[in-house]
C-alpha cells in the first residue's frame, strides 16, 4: 500500500538536472566560442524571426496541445518547457561536433538555433506519447538520447545519403513519433481498475489544448520553410503548407462528424488532424509546383489521420499493448510517412521526365533515408525505453500516472483543503 | 418531443464539406497555378509577416473573442478555424476571377494571401452574430454567400467608384456587421423559458475572450496597414492605430466603470469596447497627419461602443427581434460607421483646401461607397438569411441554441458521466 | 458593517481617468507632430517588429503572469491594458520633453514606441506588488508617478552619468521592483481572518498564467535587444538571452524540487523562477562574448529566484510587514541587482584589461547608476504611496482585497445566482 503514495524524487530529479546543467555550461565554456563574423542586420531579422515562430511552436504550441488531459495539465506545459530548454544546448553541441569541421572550437551562430530548436521539438513530439507515464528525470534522459539519435541520423543523411538539410529534418515527425511510441511500450502497464477509470475521465480535449493546435495551426509555415535558403523555395514552402492546412482543418472536420453515428464532432480529432496537412507536405513543400497537389496531400492526410484516430488506439492499445497518450501515432507518423512518399515520389518523376539514368539509384536513396528515420527511432526508442525501466529514475507508480499530484506542490491540499 | 433532441447531422455536413472541398481542390487545379516570377528576400519576409498576423488575428483573436458563451466554447473557436479554412480558399479564387485580368490561369502569390485572408475575416465577424443558433452547415453556406457578396463589393469599388484598395477593404466592419445581424434576424426565435435563462447563464466573459481581445489588440496595426504599400503610409496607419487603441482603451474601462450604478466595470464591455479605436480609425489611418486625431477617433468610438452595449441589445432585441450573440453590432459596425463617415470627412477637407472643383463628387463617390457597402450587407445577408432557413441544413433546435452538446461528442457522457 | 460592502467607485474613476485622458489628447494636440521626414520600409518593419513583441509581452504576457489570484484575475489581466495604455501615452509625451531637443514640437516616430512602451512596463511590473490591494484609480495614479520617474531617472543617466540608453533602460527591473515594494508596504494592512484565508485559497497558480511566463520567455530576447542598434550587439544580445533563459529555466525546476521535502515542483517558482535568467542577463547582454558566461549568469540568476521564493516572503511579511502579492521581489528585483552588478564587473575588467587610468571612475559612476535606480525606486515609491494613502482615491476595503467582485459586474449575480 505505501507504494501508492508517490516517492520522493528530491533525490532523483535535482542532482541529476543540476549536474547535468553544470556539465552543459562547461562542455560551451571548453568548446564552444560565438561566431565574431559580421551579418548584415537584414538577414539578422529574418533568422531571429525563424528562431522566434519556433519557439512559440516549441513552447506554446506543443506545450498546450498536449494539455487535454484534465489532471495533467500542468506537467504537459511545464515539463514540455524543461525538456525545450535542455534540448536545445544539447542540440546546438551536437549540431556542432557533428556538422561543423572542427577546429577545436564549435562557432556558435544565430542561424545555428532553427536546426537546434526543431531538433528539441523532436523531444516534446515524442513525449506527447509517453506523457503521464514518466516522470521528469525519466523525460530528462530521454531527450538526451533522442536528440543524440536525430542529431546523428541528421548526419548520416548528409554524410552517406546525401540529402538536403531541409528533408532530412523533416523525417522529425516520423522518427520522433517511432521513437516515442517504442519508449510508450515499454512504459505502458495494465492500469489498475481505478485509474483506467481517471484516464478517461481525465482526457477532456479544452480550450487550452485547442489554443496550442491553433499556434502550431499558424505557425507551421514558418517550420515548413525555416531551413530553406533560396527565396522562391521559401515562397513555395509557405504557400504550399498554408493550402495543405486548409484543406486538413475542412477535411479533418467533415470527417470527424462523419465516424460519429450522430453526426457529432470530436474535439480530439481536430486537435490533431487539422495539422496532418502541415506534416505531409514537410518534405516536399518547396517541390510542389501546383496548389492542387498541396491541397491534395492535405486532404489525404486529413483523412488519414482521423481514421488513425478512430482505428488505432484499440488496434495498438490491444494487440501490441501501446498506449500513446496524446495521439502522436496518427498526428505525426502516418502523416509523416505519407510526407516522406510523396516526397519519393516527386523525385522519382522529376528524375524521370529529365529522363536521368539515375532514377533507380535516387528512389533507392530516398527509400533508404526514410526507412533509416524509422528504424533509427525504434532502435534509439528500444535503448531509451530499456534505460528509462532502470530503478535509479524512480518512475511514478502506475496509481499516479496522468496526475499532477505526483509531481506539483498544491499549495491549498497541505494546508488541509 | 423527439425533436428536442440534436437530429443527427451526419448525413449533412460530411458530404456537403467534401464536396466543397473536392470542387475548390478542382478549380485549383484547372484555373490557377503558381506565380513562378522572382521576390526578393526582403519583401517575402515582410509579406509573410504580414499573413502570420492576419492568421492570428482571425483563428486566434475572433476565435476567442467570441467564446464568451460558456457551454459553446468548443464551437466558437473550431468552427471560427472551420470558416476562415474555407473562406480563404474561397477568397483566394474569386480574388483571381474578378480582379486580376484573365489569361485562362489565375496566378496565385504570397500577397494574394493577406487580402484573402481579410476577406474571409469578414466571415468570422458577422458568425458572431449568428452563433449559437447555426449549425456548422449554415455557417458554411453563409461563408461562401458573404465571401462572394464581399469581393464583388470590392470590385465594384475598384472598378466603378475607383476606390482605393485599402479603404474599400476597410468597409469590412460595416459589410459583415450589416450582413450578421440580417442573417440573425432570420435565424432569431423567440427561445423557450428554459434556454433564455441558459443563454443568459452561459454568457459569462472569461480569460479566453480576454486572451482573444489581446491579440486583436496586439496586431490590429498589421491588419490596418496589410493593405498600404508606400512606407510612409505604413508608418501613420501603424502609429495612427497604436494611438486610437490607446485611448478606446482608457475610455471602454472608464465608461463602462460610469453606466453602472456603483462603478462597477463590465467585462464584456473591455472585451469589445477597447477594439473600437482600431475599427474607427481604419479608413483614414493612412491620412490622419496628427495624432490628437487618431487620439479624438478612438475616444468617440470607445464611447459609441459602450453606449451600443448598454443601450443597443434591448432595442435590437425587443424592437427588432434581432439577437447579436456577441455585440457585432457595436463592436464593428458603429465604429465602422464613424470610420466612414470620418474618411469622407477628410476627403472633403483635403479637397477644399486644395479648392479642387471635384469637391462634390468627391464626397458623393465616398458616400456612395459606404452606402453601397452598408447595402450590400443588408441584401446579401437577406439572401443567405432566406438560404439558411430552408430545410435541408438540419438547423439545430431551438432546445439546443447555445449548447456546445449539439455539435460535439462529449467522450464522459457516452461513458454513463 | 456598512463599510465591508464595496464602496461605489462610479464618482471616482470616470472623471479622473476621462479628465486625464482629454488633457493627454490636448497635450498632444499642442504639443507633438508626427516626424515626416522619409524612413526606409526595411527599417521599418524591423522597428514595428520590435513594437509588437513588446506589446505581446506587456500586455499578454504581464498580464496573465499576475493571473493566479484565482478570484482576481479579469482585473489583473483588464487593469494591466489600461495601465499599458494609460502609460504608453504618458511615456511617450515624457520621452520626447525630456530627451528630445525641445523646438516647439514634440516629434512622434515609430521608434519612440518601443521605449515608451518599456517605460510603462516599469508600471506594470510593480503594479505585481500591489495586486488586489489597490483600486484601479489608485493603479492609474501610481501609473502617472512611476513613468515620471522612470523617465526623469533615464534622462538623469544619460545627462550626467553618461550612461548607455539601453543599460539605463535595463535597470528598469530594478527600479520597478523597489517602487512596487515600497507601495506595497503603504497599502499591505493586517488582513481580517477571513480575507487571509481567501488569499491563501485563492494564489492558486494556473495555466493562464503559465501562458502569461511562456510568451514572456519566449520574447524576452526581443526586449533585451530592442534598443540596441548595432547589429552584431542585437545579435549577442539575442543569443546570451535565449541561452541565459534556457539554464535558468533548467534549474529554477530543479531548485523547487530540491526545496520541497518529497522533492515536488511548485508551479509558482516555475512561473517566475524561469524568467530570472532573462532579467540577470539584461545589463550586459550585448557585451557578454562567450555562452558559458550568458549561461552561468541565468544558473545563478534561477538559484537566487527560487531561494528567495522560499524565504523572502515570510521575511518581507513577518518583519517588514509589505505584502508581495506576485513575487515581484524575488522575479526582477534580485535577479535585477544581479544583473546591474554583472555590467560593473564586466566594464571594470574591459577597463582594467586595456590598463584604462578611469577604472576607478567608471565603477563609481556603473555603481552611481544602479544606486540611483533603487534609490529613485524607493524615494518615487514612497511618494506615490503616501498619496494613495489619501481619502479621494476610495480605495477598497481590506475584506475586499483580491476580490474581483469589487470591481466587476457579475451578470448572474444580479440575476440572483
Amino acid at each position: 500500500m505505501g507504494s501508492k503514495y508517490p516517492r520522493s524524487v528530491r533525490g532523483c530529479l535535482p542532482p541529476w538536472a543540476l549536474m547535468l546543467q553544470g556539465a552543459l555550461v562547461l562542455i560551451f565554456f571548453f568548446f564552444t566560442s560565438y561566431d565574431t563574423s559580421s551579418k548584415d542586420q537584414k538577414k539578422l531579422l529574418g533568422t531571429y524571426q525563424v528562431v522566434q515562430d519556433l519557439s512559440v511552436m516549441a513552447a506554446l504550441g506543443l506545450g498546450f496541445l498536449t494539455s487535454s488531459l484534465r489532471r495533467h495539465g500542468w506537467s504537459s506545459v511545464a515539463f514540455n518547457l524543461f525538456l525545450l530548454a535542455v534540448g536545445v544546448q544539447w542540440a546546438v553541441l551536437l549540431d556542432g561536433f557533428l556538422n561543423q569541421p572542427f577546429h577545436g572550437k564549435v562557432s556558435i551562430k544565430l542561424s545555428s538555433l532553427p536546426p537546434a530548436a526543431m531538433s528539441a521539438t523532436s523531444v516534446l513530439i515524442s513525449a506527447g506519447a509517453v506523457l503521464g507515464k514518466a516522470s521528469l528525470v525519466q523525460l530528462l534522459v530521454m531527450a538526451l538520447v533522442e536528440v543524440t539519435a536525430f542529431s546523428t541520423l541528421r548526419m548520416l543523411d548528409r554524410r552517406v545519403l546525401n540529402m538536403d538539410n531541409h528533408v532530412s529534418m523533416m523525417h522529425i515527425h516520423v522518427f520522433a513519433a517511432y521513437f516515442g511510441l517504442t519508449v510508450a511500450w515499454f512504459l505502458s502497464k495494465p492500469l489498475p481498475e481505478g485509474v483506467e477509470e481517471k484516464e478517461k475521465m481525465a482526457t477532456s480535449p479544452s480550450l487550452f489544448a485547442m489554443l496550442g493546435t491553433l499556434f502550431l495551426w499558424i505557425f507551421w509555415p514558418s517550420f515548413n520553410s525555416a531551413l530553406l535558403d533560396i527565396p522562391n523555395e521559401r515562397k513555395l514552402a509557405v504557400l504550399n503548407t498554408y493550402y495543405a492546412l486548409a484543406v486538413s482543418t475542412v477535411i479533418a472536420t467533415s470527417a470527424s462528424a462523419w465516424t460519429h453515428p450522430q453526426g457529432k464532432i470530436n474535439l480530439t480529432h481536430i486537435h490533431n488532424a487539422v495539422l496532418a496537412g502541415g506534416v505531409a507536405v514537410g518534405a516536399s513543400c518547396h517541390l510542389i509546383p501546383y496548389p492542387p497537389l498541396a491541397m491534395g496531400l492535405g486532404l489525404v492526410a486529413g483523412l488519414i489521420s482521423v481514421s488513425g484516430a478512430v482505428c488505432l488506439p484499440v488496434c495498438l492499445h490491444r494487440v501490441l499493448r501501446i498506449h500513446d497518450t496524446s495521439g502522436v501515432h496518427y498526428t505525426f507518423g502516418l502523416p509523416g510517412l505519407l510526407g516522406g512518399i510523396t516526397y519519393i515520389v516527386l523525385m522519382v518523376l522529376q528524375a524521370s521526365w529529365a529522363s536521368s539514368p539515375w532514377v533507380g539509384f535516387q528512389v533507392l536513396n530516398d527509400a533508404g533515408a526514410l526507412s533509416l528515420a524509422v528504424a533509427m527511432g525504434l532502435a534509439s526508442g528500444l535503448l531509451a525505453g530499456l534505460v528509462l525501466n532502470l530503478k535509479i529514475w524512480r518512475a511514478p507508480h502506475v496509481a499516479k500516472f496522468f496526475d499532477d499530484q505526483a509531481f506539483w506542490e498544491f499549495p491549498h491540499l497541505a494546508a488541509g483543503f
